[in-house]
Parts: structure tokens; sequence; C-alpha cells
């Protein structure tokens, strides 16, 4: 048994295209959203495009990833960790946890499969930020990897009906104008309808009257929620021009 | 949208230790053995163990690790790769299987927690050669992480009934003296059970007659295998002295 402490370089094999374009929007738990993305290969030549072959008809993907906007030097000093779903009350060990601040930064995400590409996959549910890098994939395999009564630890006690997974309607009508083409506008529908504010912001309604901006897709978005009503309004759409 | 060619550097979190001494028996898919193995953390102080708390309760564990008994080099070129459950016969694409021959060299296996120490976890089924150097690991989510009917592509052609989860019987009448503990021995035939040749050589009784050696444990074990009978002769034990 040969501890080495060696460091390893790790390359990223792809690249995510993805309409969430800074952390905020991103979903905390991958394969709950109808969100499409991409996985952009970098192949070195031709040959390589044969990684894909046998893919067909395999219905899911493990996507392993680096969390690239999160602090390195941060990510290794954290041993704790608020998860969302415990609404910020408790804390968890991160290796108890799916956090994005943890050693090494590496995130595990399974995804639909929509199409295979030449050069890309195209997937459904991912939990990616814009730019992401990608350091494998795998196909799911659920004889060995569905297990449908595995015990959960702190997750069972979570009620299941939790805000997180809660849909409010996002209403468009506040918009002057609406020049969105329709599967942008389902886009923004499918990425606002889950509350994205931090779970500390949702517990009082004095924050719903706060006007919020995010980068999604081409565009900076401006809208506000009411938590009450239970609906997302947008209230401002303009290009993001660089 | 920028793909920033950069490498990471990734730091072991934790070391295997566990009775596969070489790549040779190591299972080709986690979960079908009952061998335990320790995960043993790298903690550079007394609050890094916190990192674990909240684990009690999952049952399963992915553990992310790097195949570092693979060549960095060669593991960049292949494109494809045969997999013994197709018998050695057909060749996918690197990314249609979960062969350690990829590029970074990433592994991702689901393991059975068995128990939690300060320093360590006790894990059950993992295929890992001792001295693996791991990178992550993450609690198993049922809820989103069990899918029985995802489709599984080329491995649904597969006959279920395939010789690689053929169990043999470990006979070590032949022994001259038998000086191995009982949870030694048990170790021995829970690894050499499943007949560990590969799959070219499985196919021809002339290779019964061969005398094969692992290292396993602390012992060099000598061993010849009859595939008519369905048995494991272990003809010697002895101490692998460094």
């Amino acid at each position: 048994m040969k501890n080495q402490m060696m460091t390893y370089s790790i390359n990223p094999i792809a690249f995510i295209h993805s309409p969430y374009k800074e952390k905020f929007t991103v979903p905390r738990q991958s394969g709950l959203n109808k969100v499409q993305s991409e996985i952009v290969f970098q192949f070195n030549n031709e040959e390589e495009k044969l990684r894909l072959r046998g893919l067909e008809n395999f219905s899911h993907l493990w996507v392993t990833f680096i969390f690239h906007l999160i602090d390195e030097q941060k990510a290794n000093e954290h041993n704790l960790t608020r998860p969302p779903r415990l609404g910020g009350n408790d804390k968890m060990g991160i290796y108890a946890t799916r956090s994005p601040h943890r050693p090494n930064r590496i995130g595990l995400s399974l995804v639909k499969i929509h199409q295979i590409n030449d050069h890309s996959i195209s997937i459904i549910g991912g939990d990616f930020v814009d730019g992401t890098p990608v350091i494998d994939i795998k196909p799911y395999i659920p004889e060995y990897e569905s297990i449908p009564h595995a015990k959960s630890g702190w997750l069972n006690n979570i009620e299941s009906e939790h805000s997180l997974n809660e849909e409010y309607q996002v209403d468009f009508s506040l918009l002057p104008t609406n020049t969105l083409k329709n599967e942008e506008q389902e886009t923004i529908c499918e990425i606002l309808k889950r509350d994205p504010r931090p779970s500390f912001k949702r517990k009082s309604v004095e924050n719903d009257e706060e006007i919020l901006g995010v980068y999604l897709l081409d565009y900076n978005v401006s809208f506000k929620i009411n938590s009450v009503q239970k609906k997302v309004f947008i209230l401002e759409i303009k290009a993001n021009t660089p």
C-alpha cells in the first residue's frame, strides 16, 4: 500500500453550453428540471469522435465536472455546509452533501440523453452553469446503480413537499414588449418557476418587493417574486451585450 | 461561454486499503462482491473530521477515484475498447463504457457503507486496487439517482446469466498446510470465486492447466482453475515479504 501524495492533472474533455449564465439560477439538484444543455467535446482529431460510439440507447448519463466558479482555495477549507434543503438551519459535513464547496470542486450529475451528435451530446436536466468544464462522462447502468431503497440519511427527515420543488407561475404580462421566441420564453419559465433565491431570502415576504436581475440565455432578465401569489413577475428583458 | 483550456490540479482526499494488491483480481464492476475495503482519509487537522458528519444513515456512497495504475499517456489515446461483458468481441467508444482506459483515468463506483469511523469509512463491494487515490465521495440519493427503467444501451443485449457473474467453488484441500485465518480464507474465496482470468483465456479448457499467481491480502496465492468442474484449486499460499 503506497500512499503517494501526488497531484493529478485533469484536462477538460468537454464544456457545457447552457442557458444558466451565472451561478445564481442554477438548480440545486440535477434531474428536477427540463432545461436543455449541450456537452460540447474538445476532440483533437476526427478519430476521437469514436469515443461516443455505443452511447445510443442509453437513456441517462453521468457527468463528472469541475465547479469552476467556486474559489479553489476556499473550497478546500470547508468542513461543514448548510444544505439548502435544510433551510439553511443545520450544518452537515461536506462529504455528506452535494455542495460545490468541497476539496477538488468535483461535481457529479445524472442527466437524460436527448440526442447524440458528432461532437456533442444534447442533455436534459443538467445543473451546470454555462462554460462548466466536463472531466468525464459515463453511461448510467441501472443494473448496478438503481437502488430504490437505499437509505438517504438526513435527507429522509425532510418533508417531501419541500418549497424547493414548489413551482411558481412565471408572468410575462408586465413586460412593455415581449420579443422573446417561444423556446426562449419556455426556458426562462423553466428556470425561474422554482424560486431561485437562497433559502434565507425566501422566508420573509419583505423580500418580495426586491427587484432581482439574472443573466439567462443572451438576456439580462429583471423580475420580482410574490411568494403569496406564488408568482414570478418578469419586469424587463434586455440583450446582454458584452 | 468561455472555454478555458486550463488544467485542474486534483489532490487525493483519501486512499483505499483493499485486499486487491494488483489489477488482475479486481472485479470489473463494483457492487457484485462482498469484499470489504477502507477509505482512509488524509485529514490535515482534527477539524477536517467534521467533513464526515451527517453520513450516518446513508447506506450507499459514490466514490470518485483515479485509476492510478493505468498509464496516463496511453489512457488518453484510447478511443475504442473491448468491454469484458461482450467477451472481447466488440468494440465500444470509451465514453459508452466504464473502462479505466479513458482520458483523465477517472473512476466512479457505488459502494455500500459498512461503518463510519473517525478517519476512515469501511465499505463493501468496491472494485479498487490497494492504494487507489480517492478524489471525492458523495452520498447516494435514491430520490434522484435510482432510475430502475433507464435504458442501458448495448448492455441490454447481453444474456443476464453471463459467465462474469458465475460463481466457482474455491477449494483449499490441495494446500499442504492451511494457516489462514477464517476471514482471510473468506476474502480469498470471495475474490477468486469469480474466474478472474481475462475473457479470452476463459474460452478454452486448455487454459485450465495453467498455474496462476496473484498477490492478495499479504499473500502470494497460486491456483489453477477447472472450468468444467467449476472449481478454483488453491495450490500454494506464501507470505508476500517486500
